[in-house]
């Protein structure tokens, strides 16, 4: 067996919560690193392992994720706790080594301009910095992760071709990557193309952990959960709260709701190995650290369904 | 072809307005009948076609569906347009009859114990009043829909066996109903459930027209949607604005969101009639009209996928 498919186990449903992350990439208040934790170390004990915990960035550009390094030690405190990490060129690639996160999540861009504007690089320069994180890495090292974003349609180049997301899959592959995420960055996906890609990915990722990425920027984002659990899909990724906007989309929500994600899961009989009453009042955190942020959810707002 | 089968074609999906019913049942400020008519008739040019447009009720206890046979005869002047009005009781099948509505519908529920809080009656009384409907109308007299209430789970009782439900729609069928609807009437259902139990019914009705009617009260609303379309359902309730609370939820949204249903729809390439920005556009109706209620759906926050 990997260590990707220990990391990621099969016959159960990994929900990853990337607020830490996502969640705070555009936001002007964020935790400080007290609160950070206490949202992590509360999130454990609800039963989340898979913490985004930020991005290896300059800190002058990027202040909310000046403490990434601290959270990964945090994390590597808590039992069967799983840290990753977002890198987006060589000297960020370095940062997460030497700061020793369990996981190192990449990108490529499934469109040309998308990559240049998002990383300032082509898509096989992108793909290259996956084979130097795997050269660079010890043969114990982290994890390589390869999210490729605007997977279902682009707000730049317009439509995104199945056939060359599966071609931009296979260079990941082959290129080092020990997981493959599917990213609907800017939420044009609809669950019939959700369903389809997954299963299509599936296929070609093998024992290779795959996760779909979703946004709820238009309202679709549980309907496109279903669809990638339906199609087999075994990683998701969400933010609690919703936390988390889109620069295309002003006023638009964030990532698709952890609490929701967990809800459906649990609708489904499919096993996430998360209480839901806890994870929603983890929520406590976000309000008082973010006042005036809004979350989102919907199961957080009615409540779980009563027992009877 | 059965009426019905006219009034809701084969090869398109049918999305119903129910705000004016639904949606205006808890509020305690509602549109006055201009606003009302301001909002069937922009939502008419938008491409709807089946409004439900209050109930039989005596307008004492709801003054806010006092004036439903002005609006059944507004919608009588739109071309192709359809109206449903919702009776609980002998005398509002008489009014419903009188005041000459295109559909009038009627509720069974699931359970015994919401049957009786609901209606006060039993679930074989409540489909007596099917039968009754059926008598008094004359051949080219109205339609006769039967929403099953409760039908994926009760807020009273718990767990509902799709066996009972499926009973229960024969039950409807032998007594008259041309149209059956299933109803997750307090946010129980997920996908799965909705997918399954719509197939076993979309299988009893045959020609009959079956509706499924969706809260968003947990945030699986459009998950749902899609699952029952998947399953072959062709009519959907929902309400512009997911106008409408919950009485066992307090602080949930209505109904699933009618905009976010016509955009899930384009993502599938189903045909609804419906043009998506025009139907966004209505809710300055509500706004005006409704300056305190809180409007949800998510495509209109977002806006529609650009084209480029």
């Amino acid at each position: 067996m990997t260590r990707a498919a220990q990391i990621y186990p099969q016959g159960r449903l990994t929900l990853r919560e990337v607020g830490l992350r996502d969640g705070l990439q555009m936001v002007e208040v964020w935790p400080d690193t007290t609160a950070k934790r206490d949202w992590v170390t509360r999130e454990h004990a609800a039963g989340v392992r898979h913490f985004e915990v930020g991005s290896f960035l300059p800190a002058s550009r990027f202040p909310q994720f000046a403490d990434v390094a601290e959270l990964a030690q945090t994390i590597g405190t808590l039992p069967g706790a799983h840290s990753i990490a977002l890198a987006l060129n060589e000297r960020g690639v370095h940062d997460a080594l030497q700061a020793g996160v369990h996981e190192i999540a990449l990108v490529v861009s499934a469109t040309q301009a998308h990559s240049q504007a998002n990383q300032r690089r082509s898509q096989d320069d992108a793909v290259a910095l996956i084979r130097m994180a795997d050269r660079a890495r010890a043969a114990d090292g982290p994890l390589i992760s390869v999210g490729i974003a605007m997977a279902f349609g682009c707000s730049i180049s317009g439509t995104v071709l199945p056939h060359d997301v599966l071609d931009l899959v296979e260079s990941c592959l082959e290129a080092g990557a020990d997981v493959i995420g599917l990213a609907d960055t800017v939420g044009f996906a609809g669950p019939d193309a959700v369903g389809a890609l997954t299963a299509q990915a599936r296929a070609l990722c093998g024992p290779v952990p795959l996760c779909i990425h979703l946004h709820d920027t238009r309202g679709l984002g549980i309907a496109n959960a279903s669809a990638a659990l339906d199609a087999g899909c075994q990683v998701l990724d969400g933010s609690l709260g919703g936390l988390g906007g889109c620069p295309f989309a002003p006023g638009a929500t964030g990532n698709v709701v952890l609490e929701d994600l967990a809800f459906l899961a649990q609708t489904k009989g499919v096993d996430t190995g998360i209480d839901l009453e806890k994870l929603i009042a983890v929520r406590d955190v976000l309000k008082s650290a973010m006042p005036n942020e809004q979350l989102f959810g919907a199961v957080a707002r009615a409540g779980p369904i009563p027992t009877m």
